[in-house]
């Protein structure tokens, strides 16, 4: 079931349906829960219109997003207790997008957060290695049966994992859960 | 001599005076040439109040600031002939913010640009890293004096370099010429 009661219409992040991801739908984006954050509260805001570079977006889908950006960022912040928000555009598949379609990361980030994994600027070696590689986790996601879920595949994937941390793909159930608490705590934060 | 020709009034970085680094004003936001870009074309944009978080902007503000970085985004693509970008916000100390006045990063990228400092995602280790400490750059630069430039200074710094790459602080001169090429770029590029 949707996270979002008028979500009829079914909602695409480049060729994947994320439908049951989405927490909030504004005139031009929409936000959604990541299928493996990096840390916890890690969501993605993209233009409804599957465009793959910023430069490719309207001015009012430009304003949309970035104002959708915004309202999502402090509702994350205060859900997740953090302290600041790492918000970040790989515009471009040289600067390591993996799928096509215009997303932000927000992040939210806390004091000594990623310490046991290097410092603060730790984020970005997850964001950009195969733990925040999005498109592969889409991937897997959709090409796993019931009888072969994600989280098995992954392991046989023929792309290694880097390192030996815990991998943590989750589950639609799991999604669609952050999803609706999401959805009712956008409902506590002004539109503007 | 400012970039800008209309540019009287003094511009502010967070602390920092940064009028002659400028080269694009809008009615609620301004960008700047950096001191120490981590790839050439690496840019700030940044909102002209000085205040250190995303939250913190009015819609106006954010609306200006991304519209802002969209034009942006599009000339230093042409100028430095890139093919994608990286756009990244530390938004808050813990996100690894140097400087408390909101500013996006607009770098720059090529396929293969860092293949020599690790690959493609190399970029946010520099971003992260000393490379990347636009305050401390700005700090190391603005204790400058005539017999002790900031180059030279920034080798007896307190704060040890952590690697032993060429470090390239660039002189005012440097940034002015081009601040005022990127002036002068910007004024090809269309409005919307």
């Amino acid at each position: 079931m949707p996270a979002l009661k008028g979500a009829t219409v079914p909602i695409h992040f480049g060729s994947f349906i994320v439908t049951p991801q989405v927490f909030l739908q504004t005139p031009l984006s929409f936000a959604l829960v990541n299928l493996k954050p990096i840390l916890p509260g890690h969501v993605l805001v993209c233009p409804r219109r599957v465009v793959s570079r910023v430069s490719n977006l309207t001015p009012a889908e430009t304003s949309d997003l970035f104002l959708t950006v915004r309202r999502v960022s402090r509702m994350i912040e205060r859900v997740y207790g953090a302290s600041s928000l790492n918000i970040a555009i790989q515009d471009g598949v040289h600067a390591g997008q993996s799928v096509p379609h215009v997303h932000a990361h927000i992040i939210p980030r806390k004091a000594a957060d990623l310490d046991h994994r290097g410092g603060t600027d730790a984020v970005y070696d997850l964001l950009d290695g195969e733990e925040g590689d999005v498109g592969k986790a889409f991937r897997d996601a959709q090409s796993a049966t019931p009888d072969t879920p994600a989280q098995d595949q992954r392991t046989t994937s023929r792309f290694p994992a880097v390192d030996n941390e815990q991998r943590k793909p989750r589950s639609l159930e799991e999604m669609c859960a952050e999803a609706h608490m999401l959805a009712n705590e956008m409902e506590k934060e002004p539109v503007e």
